[in-house]
């Protein structure tokens, strides 16, 4: 059997430029180490550009939407009418995200995957519509083999597309009503770990909606996991389609050498998964910011992450990747303006 | 006696516009809290500025340097003469309080309080040479009276200065061979604390430099402790020409209604030194990170701060507080471009 694309091969990192830039940061007028997680940062980038000198100013962001048949068992705060109407407030400009997108310059692509409330078609959104949101994965996998390959393409399509536009970061954001329950079950089935271990209140449930939330995650790995062989398969059963394709757009972003700012909970499981397919693509993520779903952490300590914002944010729709923008373009800066040693003339070693 | 000018009164919040931006941010198209300190920030901001939509565009920073006599106990590791090839480096573009101030389009003002090499005039930097430097703490009081009201007066300058100039935020930074130690003895004295509660490493003490940092700092509050009283001699006793100065500005700030953003451990002792002697200052201080010196999560507590970042930076300079400026920028425009439930028309009750 050939290899599906999300295994081919990952872009390898630039070595040299990365021994580079670590000679660099310790040539900069400052104590070795004080800027901190913004030196291994500026190393970083510059090994995924391969250039001693790296640049993050033409920026991407992709949101997909899509809705989740488990909300008919009452897992969420907010009624499934929300995503559509999340998708207008996205291209008419009062989001979160269309807020920050628009202050950092950044491209805003949104995308509809599949709602349960139909949808007139909507300027500025791309609609894809696999379905009706997926089904209820409480009677049976979330979504059909074909369902699952186009909302990973999507993903995949989207990065080719940033690609086109010279984008030198990729941001990925989600909206769906209950997608938090969909990302907790996915993150149980991959980190072998009762709901309990993960759940959280999503947009605002209750203790008693939390404990539900538990309740149904848990029936729900019950049925699905003596089938679950792959993390392809666990990704059928519980995932969402959003899901899916932020994964596959981190999976193509490794291989086609664009640097990723994955966003929160729901977003850090896509990655995980991303990374269960394809270990290599873990070598070009980077992480926002650690948010308030109890689970985050967990998922971000399964990926060796060390998020560079912890501000309490749940909000998703990438809003949280992209408030963490300007530290990456101020660690470039740092790392490409400042003077060395030699140039200021500053005493270097200690007395 | 009549008050000192630092214990005059500061300009009440406006709790009109603070109520109306908390009612605000319920209305925008996101779960409640979902920002999470972002939304608060906000709400702070537009208090300070008596505005339901608060702006940071306008920004000031003034870095403050100056020599520590206790240096010559060996308790830094970097030689004295760096204080002044750093000030070089500030008003040559070089540093990265350089590049972060040109980055952000801040307007960067230098103050040279005193070194202990003598300096050539460098054009861009304001020379007000208090001394060559305190006086060894070990030995005496680290400043005269007349030394000390200068100090506070240069920062009182500084910030009427950035008032002149429109700004909407300050923030102070400092440079200074050998001021952690000055501001851990002064954070003792007024925490109560020995100094192996908050002693680290500065800008690269090895473990043994440290046992003897703070056998230093222990012996000068062991000579000064019976000796103070009142804040302001600990000041004058413990503190620094630049630590003098920040706690003047930022006590300025509050009389003159400008937002200040606190940098890191040693602009936090001068920060809580600002609010011993006028504790109504702490309402106009925000604080941008929580830093690698091990001291500075026991000011921010006692400070009942609650810091923006958290990147392990320990460089000082005011560089911090520039990284958290484009989070202040964000939180301003989600707060006032951010459609409201109901020019959105998205459902806002849970289902």
């Amino acid at each position: 059997m050939s290899l599906q694309w999300w295994q081919q091969g990952c872009q390898p990192l630039d070595l040299v430029a990365r021994s580079k830039a670590q000679a660099r940061q310790l040539q900069l007028t400052k104590p070795a180490g004080s800027l901190g997680q913004l030196e291994q940062l500026a190393i970083q980038l510059a090994a995924m550009q391969g250039s001693q000198r790296p640049s993050i100013e033409r920026l991407w962001i992709s949101i997909f939407a899509g809705d989740h048949g488990v909300v008919a068992e009452g897992v969420s705060a907010f009624p499934q009418a929300v995503t559509g109407q999340m998708l207008r407030n996205f291209v008419g400009g009062g989001a979160a995200i269309s807020v920050l997108a628009r202050q950092l310059g950044a491209t805003l692509e949104v995308l509809d995957l599949g709602t349960a409330v139909p949808l007139e078609p909507l300027p500025g959104v791309l609609h894809l519509h696999l379905g009706a949101g997926t089904q209820n994965f409480l009677q049976g996998p979330a979504m059909t083999l074909a369902q699952l390959l186009i909302a990973l393409q999507a993903g995949q399509a989207s990065v080719q597309r940033a690609r086109a536009a010279g984008s030198q970061l990729f941001i990925g954001g989600e909206m769906g009503i209950g997608n938090t329950t969909a990302a907790t079950a996915l993150a149980c089935q991959l980190l072998e770990c009762p709901a309990l271990d993960l759940v959280g209140p999503g947009t605002g449930l209750d203790s008693a909606g939390v404990a539900h939330k538990a309740a149904v995650i848990d029936a729900a790995l019950a049925l699905h996991r003596p089938a679950i062989g792959a993390p392809i398969e666990a990704l059928q059963r519980l995932g969402g389609f959003e899901i899916a394709a932020l994964s596959g757009a981190y999976l193509a972003c490794a291989q086609q050498g664009i640097p990723a700012l994955v966003d929160g909970f729901i977003c850090s499981v896509a990655a995980l998964l991303a990374v269960r397919l394809n270990p290599a693509c873990r070598d070009w993520l980077l992480f926002a910011h650690r948010g308030a779903e109890p689970g985050h952490q967990r998922v971000l300590q399964a990926l060796q992450a060390e998020p560079l914002l912890d501000l309490g944010l749940r909000l998703g729709e990438g809003s949280g990747a992209a408030l963490a923008v300007p530290l990456l373009q101020l660690a470039c800066s740092l790392h490409n303006q400042m003077a060395t040693f030699a140039e200021a003339a500053v005493a270097e070693r200690p007395a």
